[in-house]
């Protein structure tokens, strides 16, 4: 069975027990029941207690055993220590899904018993959601499997959330701000359901058009990336993240035990995957009900309509910060607008009406907006003024509104003023215009409907995976553990960067001085000559490097010399060798990385190198696997990147090379799970077409795919 | 008289006539009046008008010649081109103050009869607020002198704003918000008093605790930072300053005529003098409002007690975003609030109580906090549960409130659920209790709290000059000037440098072997030598630069080359001799600049030097006079300050000596005012105690002080 269709007996149950169902009316046992019950579930409901008896005129079974009937849903709301022998029970009625509601699991420390459950659950057939969590709620059947409030107002927006509480607030306040419902789930400790799970019904769940995420840490996160990228293309995804400053993933990780990855990385590929943070829960909630009824603009002008300059000129700065982009055909747009901006407003975008603007005058503005072709949104703005009081703007703001209620042009306003203006707002809201007391929240919304907009026709990339050597990098792999190593000497980064096609010093490592000339010769000149041996840290303090040898009689000497000097320094080293590479020319340094992910699992890096890039964190990061247009994208998005293409007469770069580099070491890690962290730094790039050069490969290996890194 | 005592009489006037008052309603001449007389203004009220008769009950004159007793501000609410005749008029009179609501003049281009106004009326005594404003209200004697709504809530919020629709709409809004002004002052074209003459009145005006300005641009940026530093320490200042972006900016000039300064600039001065910058109207409101109540706490510690981790942790990622410090004495946090935890919750800040706290618990909880002397505020989070609903919690957060409003202890509640929260949140706010919808919202105001105490304790550290050899100084500019030259060469820099004690590399320029050789003598070698002519633009191309000159001989050659390198290349130049400096070693690079800001006057500018400062933009601005400890703050703000302290293994630099040089380099620019424009760079920072090396320097001059730079 597909993840999808397994899901789906979650969200459209025939029928549902609740295991601890409890006739006394303060009990969590009593209210989920009454919840599913008063909501109009029209499956069969099976309430369970040993006790019997009756709840809520429903006859009680005293075990799931006792049930005659198929039981997709069962609801656990029993104390932590008798839920495995609940979970057996199930799995011998044959029940499709748990939802644990029950708490004391892994987020008070015990998790084997969580693990004990999980693993009886999925031999036998079963899914779980949860444990430690309020239920979940699915418009589709009208089933409220929760413990919170009975009324969900029904609708378009599905919620995803590993915070309780702040679930269960949510549906009250979703229902307050006139937000509808598809679903909420509660994933809690996600032992196995988890977003990724949920996102795969829901992207195809014809109710739900929005997904709004509250997340605290992610397990997982590589099946998570495929799974956003897919979605984002067909509905917006919101997601807030609690946990961004050090102290937040403290609290986080002590709250739900889950750690919390860097947050820099969490950010960059929730954009990697289209989806849409918000900081805080006001601002996505405000996007969710903008998004849930917003027509997707047919192109990006925009429109700023004022009777205030000065609002205009905010709002101006807010769409630069929401990438919403303001229409500047300044042409064009003073014979639209120049009739209604009374000689002394503008025309120029925010199109400033002036406070002298009349109902007529505001009406006839938005009008010409609404019907111009090339304009693809609006945004308009009120101040209170005496000439056009709220009560008329209200009025001309709900008849434009509904009269292109269908036209593909999306609108936003945001009026400012008294009590007046203030019933205007609660008025139009309550009809569902999308009506803002801030500018900057009104834009915001614009932006991410945007956003969405450009989402959708994002084309859809394959992601094409290069060859990689596995044979030969298992070779060096094995060798290193063999060694009891989990890391690699530099002349076996330099045959793991050959495996993969990329350019490194070359060389090797020479046990002899006529072997160092052969190398030095099979390079070419100049070459760099370094001691290996485990046993000398600091190589150049021990007189193990010798720079610029030009030619052989210089590498013989030079091979001398290092020995002597080492054995001198370092009387009881052991000496593998001399290793003798090319001597890389200066170039601009990049860092090129890859890593497993605690998160997301394997993940690029890509940054400014040298000592700036600890200083200046300039660096993108992308979830695995990429394609070349991730790439460029990736690189494009580094503060510096104006430096690879060249500032102050210096040259471009060989952007192309970087991005080949990146290319490969990303087809590395997904072709070799053994190597956990690989790092050029610095890697060396050259004017356009020149190329690129690794000069220091840095290489941590684990023994097996799995193990922790 | 004071500027001070010159501008309260606009503030507190014992007469004021309306001059164009009107008996039309519909009319701004009638509003106004109106508006006058039914706020309850006591002192006289003279209607001026040509129509003469009684207008709402008063006598009116026919001209303000006619009045007979005296009077301190006249309004003027009369087409433009009346204003002039009617401004001598009142000149005649002895009238104090001018409110030139009138529009038609800068903002139009009409800047030769605004500059005409001011000037007659400054020459007979007068000071003019506008013109194209809405008019000023001053709590003090209910004077509402606007065209706006009639009731304006007093209380102790000053708004001084360049928007007029904006200032208009925000009389209502502040009203439907609970906050109270104690002045609301419409600037407009500023063509006389402006935000700094307004803010030396409001300082000291008892009336006022809290100044709240909208800004678009600025004019005399100088003076207005100096009372601005100086009004921090007493009151807070929120700036609402628009035009952040590009687009913005530009929009904001073709609003109002003014010039916005980059919006770097302004955003690291308003950080300099203390004041809070609001990027929404909406923030900045919360933020008066917050500020009008809360008490000053006592110390930084700060605690949030929470029923549900999620909001919890979304508190610590706001605290950590608006400098709240959260209390960590682990110890000492466990000992208090372990009892209210239910064993699964968490006493590491956030407190957790979670889910199954009652009201009891919270309140206890709360009471431990505001009891505890070393937890100096308090942020109250809620999530709707079953357990303690909205009513309760509404209860329970008023009578702690109450009971502990005079305990130096500010608080602030975000409440978040369903319709009861909702019901709780808008009669607690209605009670201005502290209690918002997002928990970022509450945390942000907290934030301001804390930053206007720590601005209360800010020592006051008295600017001292250094001296400048400004004779030295001014015969370098003189002579630059009689060549028509504005800016100086490179050994005139040279000779600057020296005139404010700092150490460039020396040299100067030689116009024969002989000279070349004594000179390079005199600094020591290696030297570099480069033509020095005003025809040869790219030096190196022209074989016109050589380094690494390592004795006499190398010296004579290098002369002789250089001179036939550049005959050949550029025939016709014609060159005055070759520059012999220093050759400089390698340090870290680092940019010293000053230059005069349309907006703010004198400014410094500290940065990462090289190719980065363009690409990575890692600099700060100070405006002028700098303390030394303004400029050890500057220093440590930039992002790469960690290079100077040294990164991997990195020697610390020499701080001290790029704070010497800032300091000198502010001193130049305030003792003379013909330099616009000063720039070392790069600046070579060696590593503690081997000092600083300007390597290059840039100065662009101009005839005399006040000239366009």
């Amino acid at each position: 069975m597909s993840a999808q269709a397994e899901i789906r007996s979650l969200f459209e149950p025939q029928s549902i027990a609740v295991i601890g169902a409890s006739s006394v009316p303060t009990k969590i046992g009593y209210k989920l029941l009454q919840n599913i019950v008063e909501m109009g579930y029209q499956g069969t409901i099976y309430p369970v207690n040993p006790k019997g008896g009756t709840i809520l005129g429903l006859p009680v079974y005293p075990s799931i055993r006792d049930v005659a009937g198929d039981v997709d849903v069962a609801v656990l709301v029993i104390p932590a220590n008798r839920v495995y022998e609940t979970v057996v029970a199930c799995g011998e009625k044959g029940v499709r899904h748990l939802s644990i509601i029950s708490s004391g699991f892994s987020e008070v420390g015990n998790v084997e018993e969580e693990q004990k459950i999980v693993s009886y659950a999925r031999a036998h057939g079963m899914r779980v959601l949860g444990p430690n969590i309020f239920g979940h709620y699915s418009a589709k059947v009208s089933l409220n499997a929760t413990f919170g409030p009975r009324d969900i107002r029904p609708g378009n927006v599905a919620i995803i959330t590993q915070s309780g509480a702040l679930g269960v607030a949510m549906i009250g306040k979703t229902s307050v701000q006139n937000i509808g419902l598809s679903a909420i789930i509660s994933v809690g400790n996600k032992s196995d359901i988890d977003e990724t799970d949920l996102i795969e019904y829901l992207i195809h769940q014809e109710e739900t058009e929005i997904i709004l995420m509250y997340i605290e840490g992610i397990h997982g996160g590589d099946r998570l990336v495929a799974k956003l990228k897919e979605a984002t293309r067909l509905k917006p995804v919101i997601v807030i993240k609690s946990g961004r400053s050090k102290r937040g993933a403290m609290a986080a990780a002590s709250h739900t035990g889950s750690l919390a990855g860097a947050d820099e990385v969490f950010d960059a590929i929730m954009k990697q995957c289209g989806v849409f943070r918000a900081e805080s829960i006001q601002d996505a909630l405000d996007w969710c009900k903008y998004l849930s009824q917003a027509p997707i603009p047919r192109g990006k002008n925009s429109v700023i309509i004022t009777n205030g300059g000065g609002i205009g000129v905010l709002a101006t700065d807010a769409c630069e910060k929401y990438r919403v982009h303001l229409y500047d055909d300044t042409e064009r747009l003073r014979l639209t607008f120049e009739e209604v901006t009374h000689g002394f407003g503008s025309t120029k975008n925010p199109i400033d009406i002036t406070g002298e603007a009349t109902r007529q005058d505001y009406e006839t503005a938005l009008l010409r907006a609404l019907e111009d072709p090339d304009i693809h949104s609006v945004i308009g703005l009120y101040c209170e003024t005496a000439v056009m009081d709220s009560a008329e703007l209200s009025d001309m703001i709900r008849s434009t509104y509904v009269r292109f209620r269908d036209a593909h042009k999306p609108m936003v306003f945001s009026i400012f003023g008294g009590e007046l203006t203030e019933e205007a707002l609660v008025s139009l809201a309550q009809d569902n215009i999308p009506v803002y007391r801030d500018v900057y929240e009104a834009v915001a919304c614009l932006g991410v409907l945007h956003a969405h907009g450009r989402n959708l026709d994002r084309p859809v990339e394959r992601f094409e995976p290069g060859v990689v050597d596995t044979r030969a990098v298992d070779r060096i792999l094995d060798a290193a553990l063999a060694e009891g190593r989990h890391f690699l000497l530099a002349h076996e980064g330099q045959s793991i960067l050959q495996a993969v096609g990329l350019e490194g010093p070359g060389g090797g490592v020479a046990k002899s001085i006529s072997q160092a000339v052969e190398l030095a010769d099979s390079i070419g000149y100049p070459v760099v000559m370094k001691v290996v041996s485990r046993d000398i840290l600091h190589k150049s303090d021990a007189g193990g490097v010798l720079l610029h040898l030009m030619n052989r009689e210089e590498v013989m000497d030079a091979y001398q010399t290092i020995m002597h000097n080492c054995k001198t320094q370092v009387p009881d080293a052991r000496i593998e060798g001399v290793e003798v590479v090319r001597q890389i020319p200066p170039g601009m340094e990049v860092i090129v990385g890859g890593r497993r992910d605690r998160s997301f699992g394997p993940i690029l890096m890509f940054g400014l190198g040298g000592i700036y890039v600890e200083v200046m964190k300039d660096v993108a990061f992308r979830a695995l696997p990429v394609t070349r247009k991730e790439i460029m994208t990736m690189i494009k998005t580094i503060k510096s990147y104006p430096l690879l293409l060249g500032v102050r007469g210096e040259p471009r770069r060989d952007i192309e090379g970087v991005e080949a580099v990146l290319q490969r070491v990303g087809d590395l890690l997904l072709a070799c799970p053994r190597i956990t962290d690989f790092e050029i730094n610095p890697l060396m790039v050259y004017p356009q077409g020149q190329g690129v050069m690794a000069v220091d490969v840095r290489v941590l290996i684990r023994d097996r795919e799995g193990d922790p890194s």
